[in-house]
């Protein structure tokens, strides 16, 4: 009924896409991250405008009908999963540039314009879009700003809101708003754009961004420091910092990680070491840093090799890809926790006690310039109580990386998987806090419910 | 009646100062924004602890007592002036650092914080506070945090929200929550941490700030241009901008401005010529830098000299104190402006058009790196009609501005100053949100009323 009255709506809309064939309705059911219980949505639809999304939010507020928006589908928390009787709204095709403007040094996009086009855009005019999520090759920047992504050069250039400018917004009632400005600085009223960054598509619908510019390095310089061992290459990251050196990207992968990485590619990493520091840094100082670097990382014990621009290029390729492809016959959670930088050590240390305590696999990334691991926990999914065990140093990792000041996530957002755990981080005040401001922007509860925040716990 | 149960507060929180003496009221009235019309509080508290601030917040909820939160009192808008019936809250005893942890690369205080103090205890470490309002010497972090000062190293280091990790906040009935988190990276839950960033004491009472340090630099260097017309010194902005150098400092100062600062300070720059771009870089790469933007200002027909360590210092300072100080015989209002790098030029010549159409004094100070102007109009005290087209001049400065997509204020804040102006830059339904999230926070009104937001229009 609702359904055909939203098909009705392509009379209105006629370049608004909409699909309920079965195998659609798969494909369109989850992201990448964990499925808690699958559920398929009633319908995706495609906007190709912002009149089309307005006209949809109208159609599900009149209808009570829960939306769940989507980029790419490359999220890894669940934040686009479908949620019982939803329909997924796919900006996927709203993938415009609208501008770019060298000398304002912005750029204005539809939300489904995949980052590295963006990149490749810029990139002509001298300038980068700085953001860069591992999935940066697939994932929208709607998708990267409705999570606040992070990626390898955090640390230096920051996260996606420190690139938002401003942001034009659907609301739950198909209202258009925008937040924000143009200009790099401006302090008018609260701060929505950062508000709506990261909310994970629960307060609205973003339809537009401006996003802030970087210049392109003038030169990149790659460092890798193969350690014995992973305390002595995290204490690298330390003595970086306590050198002054503000890499573009410092990423640790542990022993475990190595050797996966030479399973997956050929390459033969473990063989250099059992840790690997991936350092790089860029602008006019790269040279002078660099040397800094290899000083610094020499004297800990590292191995240390200026690699040239290719092999550097390919390892920080593999860096990205180290999250590693699903493997059907095991059961594989990648965790996203953020620990103060001190605390690297002493948490990886915890993580690999837990391993042996609960009896799975584990190899660690870590963006180490933020403070910033990705473990992966692994069974085999014929293991009897696998999945227990699994789920306990899961919940045991992320206790601990609370109890040393970190967070459960520090870049892939709540979604759906992680809600359970945001209120060990967060006080009940401040999780009733947030529901007050949701329901100041979508009282009804329609936009992707079950996300991000908890629900009403009465 | 109230006021003597505020008293009666002492006697619970022992250290609560609560002062209702003549000269303390007038003193403690207005912040340095213009005057609209003059109130003096009903009592200036000083809060030593967080219980105080609770203490204060619970009688102030249960009496409706509006709450005025202060610092040092420095802002420009008048967001921290006395409204009818309040009470000023002073936060500037509440000064202690709580942590540094050079590690972490993060630092601990209390609202009360001196800016240029915290700077000096980073130092010691080989750390700074990047955000640098020209108020530094004088101005707290918890004031900076509430208006989301800018400063001078913005355009390379970001404004106060890029430095703030978490945010210890009394509500207006006294609950306490934190939001944010010590890590660099964080992504669970909205990001309340920027809303409140900014909100110039709406929301609630900021009282504990966690910030991210960033490394002193290595080297600095300072250029100083001189060039013939305001127009080519703005043009050295983008050429310098194209040649992919990111200052940590770029400031615009025009002919007026140079004069005033030779008065003042008996310093000849207006000598040197009629505009000055003032840059500084820093980092490894600061001499690199320095050579390129010399090389890019020399082509554009600047006298580019290199400053020695002393005299860089000097023009950085004077630069900071070009608001320069009140003048007894003299209206003067300095605006805030902020426009798309690329509208410099022109809106310098509008601006200059409308000194001579209204018959009002000019001088021009920019942080041009991020489109940031600090335009200063004046009239003699005594000029018939100064004050009406001395208005004039102002609303025709932000109309422009906005026509240019820039906002109205980039670093000083609504306040109460430039709430008029608001509605000009964002819409109603905009409006309207805002004010249904302040009353998430603040369902009575009683914290800093009639400021940064406008009130219920109905």
């Amino acid at each position: 009924m609702s359904l055909d009255a939203l098909h009705d709506l392509t009379l209105t809309g006629p370049n608004l896409l909409v699909e309920t064939a079965p195998e659609v309705l798969a494909a369109y059911a989850t992201d990448q991250g964990p499925v808690l219980a699958y559920i398929e949505p009633l319908a995706v639809v495609w906007p190709t405008s912002v009149a089309d999304v307005q006209l949809v939010l109208r159609w599900a507020s009149a209808t009570g009908t829960a939306v769940v928006p989507r980029g790419a589908g490359t999220g890894v928390s669940g934040g686009a999963h479908a949620t019982g009787g939803c329909i997924i709204l796919c900006l996927d095709r709203m993938n415009r540039i609208l501008e770019i403007n060298a000398q304002d040094e912005v750029a204005v996009v539809e939300p489904g314009m995949i980052n590295a086009d963006l990149n490749a855009a810029a990139a002509a005019h001298g300038l980068m879009y700085a953001p860069d999520p591992a999935s940066y090759l697939t994932s929208t920047i709607g998708g990267n700003v409705a999570t606040n992504a992070g990626g390898l050069r955090c640390a230096k250039y920051g996260v996606t809101r420190d690139s938002v400018l401003a942001l034009d917004v659907v609301l739950a009632d198909g209202t258009l708003i925008s937040t924000g400005r143009r200009t790099f600085k401006g302090v008018a009223g609260y701060d929505l754009t950062s508000l709506f960054t990261g909310s994970e598509g629960t307060l609205g619908i973003i339809v537009g961004i401006t996003v802030r510019l970087r210049y392109l390095p003038v030169e990149i310089r790659t460092i890798a420091a193969f350690f014995p061992d992973f305390p002595t290459a995290a204490a690298g990251v330390l003595a970086v910092g306590a050198a002054r050196v503000q890499p573009a990207i410092m990423e640790l992968l542990d022993g475990a990680t190595l050797t996966a990485l030479d399973e997956a590619h050929g390459s033969d990493l473990r063989a250099r070491g059992d840790a690997l520091l991936l350092i790089q840094t860029d602008g006019f100082g790269a040279g002078a840093e660099a040397d800094v670097v290899r000083s610094v990382l020499s004297e800990l014990g590292g191995t240390v090799s200026t690699e040239g621009a290719a092999e550097a290029e390919r390892l920080v390729e593999l860096r990205r890809h180290s999250r590693g492809d699903a493997v059907p016959d095991q059961l594989r959670v990648g965790e996203d926790v953020a620990v103060p930088r001190s605390a690297l050590v002493r948490y990886v240390a915890e993580l690999e006690r837990m391993a042996r305590q609960y009896r799975v696999n584990l190899k660690v990334v870590a963006h180490a310039g933020d403070g910033n691991l990705h473990p992966t926990f692994w069974v085999q999914a014929a293991d009897n109580g696998g999945r227990e065990r699994l789920d306990a140093a899961l919940d045991e990792s992320i206790a601990v990386a609370l109890t040393m000041g970190g967070t459960i996530t520090g870049e892939h957002g709540v979604g759906q998987f992680k809600l359970h755990w945001l209120p060990q981080e967060q006080r009940a005040e401040v999780l009733e806090l947030q529901r007050r401001v949701k329901a100041v922007f979508d009282p009804a509860g329609i936009l992707n419910p079950g996300k991000a925040i908890p629900g009403d716990p009465h």
